[in-house]
């Protein structure tokens, strides 16, 4: 430092002086515009938020850190929990249209983490999807198979059960966690799934986009006839052999291609 | 009354008085449940919003009455005019990554109502879209062709002008209401775009997802590439023909299938 001109070391003064005050300058997502001078950070995260859940957001890797206090409030107070509570509400609605054969052939897809179960517990001590993903810490986590299910998604499982439903649960989590996700799972209180379908090692490397396509497009050559889909991402319910009806439940944290 | 039993009027008194503190009885969308006792109606009101501009609500009709208030706020408040600017963002920042040809026939479709102009005036008159909805009234409005322009599709729209993407607009809209639609949109400040599309005579009685999948596929048989699509209905992006990105941008007042 003391090799700078005194010009330049007022401007990195400045700089620094910035960094503390502008919560837009340590802004990650970069595509997206820095709130001007009369719009809050709560209104910005709210507007970005929403371009998430409408997936026009695109792809991306870590929420705005300046959006960590809103989202924390969104997560940890009721707004969450009824988000969920009015998706079930219509996906329960439209399970009650179908036809039901009998032939046990009538499936309803769950996708898991943030859909049946929430992670919520790991994500506020990883900063709610402000830093980056890590997946050795995360897979800590899923061992452990302490994630509580979703009220909402609970009463939909059960409900979607006694309406003569087939349950398939198709996660992007690995096969090597398939027992501490059944337990995990029945600790929270799902049960009777006709199948977990997880990801093996021919899946590996795949998008969750094509690893999800192609496991509904096999339970439809088996004769199933996919009418719901529920998940967090945009990648458990596009791409190709979709469901009837797909319901995408919130998810601020993480993105998922 | 004179002839009712003292007990069936004590019942039609309670009636009336649930009737008047309970916002919930008024609800008239009928899949949804309503909020409980925990439940304020603001966090319901919100809850439904994300429902709908997820496509998750499917078909409805008006918005649940208890709504309005919430729903007032939001659109003459700074949110509303943020959710758009958030999305033109994200729809610039992928147009950047366009590789233009030169040749006239990269496409950017733009749906009009809600979508390049807002119809606010009109909405706040009648109920924010609690009112189910009159053709004729909002003909008048139509007629009349004094709606704003929406400040960040206008920024968006030029931009895209800019870059070199041919502007295609693609409107439920009436063949008879071109020369009013042209001239609103003119004095809202739009200007060159290639082609205006409207509903024909043949058009009529389709629902938009089929009549606006039509009209993109004959556009990408007469060599058209249709790179983005911004629209406020789900109806404006779906079906087939589909652009490579298409944007939500929001309407919680009104639903077209």
């Amino acid at each position: 430092m003391a090799s700078l001109p005194p010009r330049c070391l007022s401007f990195f003064v400045l700089f620094l002086f910035a960094l503390l005050i502008n919560p837009a300058i340590s802004l990650r997502t970069s595509v997206i515009k820095l709130p001007g001078s009369d719009g809050s950070a709560d209104t910005f995260c709210s507007s970005w938020r929403l371009a998430v859940e409408t997936n026009n957001a695109g792809t991306w890797n870590v929420i705005p850190s300046m959006c960590v206090d809103s989202f924390a409030e969104y997560l940890n107070g009721d707004q969450y929990g009824s988000d969920y509570d009015v998706i079930a509400d219509y996906a329960l609605a439209f399970a009650k249209t179908v036809q039901i054969s009998g032939d046990g052939k009538d499936v309803w897809i769950f996708d898991i983490d943030e859909t049946l179960l929430t992670n919520i517990d790991y994500y506020r001590a990883h900063g709610y999807g402000s830093e980056a993903f890590e997946s050795n810490s995360f897979n800590e986590w899923v061992v452990q198979g302490t994630a509580p299910a979703f009220d909402a998604s609970l009463r939909l499982y059960n409900a979607l059960k006694k309406l003569g439903f087939t349950i398939i649960l198709l996660t992007g989590r690995d096969e090597d966690q398939r027992s501490c996700t059944e337990t995990n799972l029945r600790d929270a209180g799902y049960s009777d799934w006709e199948r977990l379908l997880l990801r093996g090692p021919e899946d590996q490397g795949k998008s969750a986009t094509k690893y999800k396509s192609e496991q509904r497009s096999k339970l439809i050559e088996k004769g199933f006839k996919i009418h719901g889909n529920t998940g967090d991402q945009w990648s458990d319910l596009l791409g190709f052999a979709v469901a009837d009806r797909s319901f995408k439940v919130p998810n601020p944290m993480y993105y998922i291609p």
